[in-house]
């Protein structure tokens, strides 16, 4: 992992120990997936949903949209081609002791590289419901923040055999899983979660979103579940995958499941 | 500030960029007030709230035993002496990529020294009330996690001349300031708001209640305050404040509150 450094407007290997990252959890992240020939299909969500959740943390727009252009610069071979998988985690950096934002802010920023696992998912997946439930907080609701240990405990407690978790909020509304979204088909429509609490707007569900006009957002009760016709969970880096079992119950997978999970797959090619 | 190496045994100025303390907030701290003399006269209430924290992340009692007696060494003047301020973090160290913890955890200790603020505080303060209503996670409810966005949030909006803020939950009931915790005299009694879904447990908090029992605990109305003979905050630092003015409106100060405060300060006198 390698820290940008505005200074020397370089990549180096340093932390402060300092940061508020650290310290409160004062920052973003972003899971990208990336091609082989280094092209960034969904970059420009990835980059908005960045850019918005440093406005909502208080950056200001002009500094938000420098952090974007520094990242842009990095998600584009900046910092090592090749590999698949990448982290960007921004910080509000340094500060003096205490919440107090410093003034003017000098964000940290931190890259990572990885290999992101194969696309070629099995037919569905097997899922359960976690005990953990999320807690409203619509200030933050949608970000990538860096607070997660909500995700952390429900992660502690997946049973053997669980892919991912279904979570819900402390309302008992689905929200999304530990570490994607989820799309329902109810009543032979497809619903996805409404996220204006809680969760987060992650970018394969605004690209699926944005591709099929059918899909509506709305709330989703805990038991609606039981007639569920079909479901899908997303992630930028595991893309599209259906869900074969549902808390042990086997459930069938429609043909749009396979199709949307094509056409992530597609995205990837190489060109 | 400095890390602990368990393999050195010792405090080194390292930090690893893959500590999930910085990728997810995945650790507790204290803050913590010593006399010049070394002495901590809240130590077994900051080591105690600790461990609580670190078996509720997972960590197991074992481990958090462990880390207890290392942190308890540290305060004891393994590293320097003389400061009266000091932050410990503990996180669950590094890890693989993704949100389930690493198996075994060895856990990351940082540890930073400062001047605490003189105890001799004005009367009273002034306090506004906060817009950001705190999210109800039972889970966490009363640790001093590093999941602070909500009260970065809240310390980034106070308005000129807040000394501190009041924060209400999402229900609407008040549950603390955004670094103290809160007793209210109403109908001629002292109370303090139950921290069963949000909020953090302070030690200064825990100790008025071991020595006080008149104190109750209880949930307690916004619309209450209107009525409020009396308002303290507690936090390890700045000890116990009398309220003077609650936004904008004058509020008076009771005898038990300076008694508090003065019981407070004793406990640094030097010996």
């Amino acid at each position: 992992m390698k820290r940008y450094s505005p200074q020397h407007k370089c990549w180096e290997q340093t932390l402060a120990m300092a940061d508020r990252g650290l310290q409160f959890g004062d920052g973003l992240f972003e899971t990208i997936r990336r091609r082989r020939d280094g092209g960034i299909p969904l970059e420009a969500l990835h980059l908005h949903r960045l850019e918005s959740g440093l406005v909502a943390l208080g950056f200001g727009k002009k500094l938000a949209n420098d952090v974007s252009d520094i990242v842009k610069r990095a998600l584009r071979g900046e910092v090592g081609a090749g590999s698949t998988g990448l982290k960007i985690v921004v910080t509000r950096g340094e500060g003096p002791r205490g919440y107090a934002a410093p003034v003017p802010i000098t964000p940290a920023i931190y890259l990572s590289e990885f290999d992101a696992p194969e696309l070629l998912a099995p037919p569905g997946i097997s899922i359960g419901e976690s005990h953990v439930r999320l807690g409203h907080q619509p200030l933050l609701a949608g970000f990538k923040h860096l607070n997660r240990l909500e995700q952390v405990l429900a992660r502690q407690s997946f049973e053997d055999g669980w892919d991912e978790a279904l979570m819900f909020c402390q309302q008992g509304l689905l929200i999304e899983g530990c570490m994607s979204n989820v799309f329902v088909k109810l009543d032979g429509q497809w619903i996805t979660p409404e996220l204006s609490v809680c969760g987060v707007a992650g970018v394969v569900r605004q690209w699926l979103l944005n591709s099929h006009e059918e899909i509506t957002i709305t709330g989703i009760e805990r038991s609606s579940l039981a007639r569920c016709e079909g479901m899908v969970m997303t992630n930028s880096l595991t893309g599209v995958r259906p869900v074969g079992n549902l808390s042990g119950v086997p459930l069938s997978i429609p043909a749009e499941a396979l199709q949307w999970q094509a056409e992530y797959m597609r995205l990837f090619d190489e060109r």
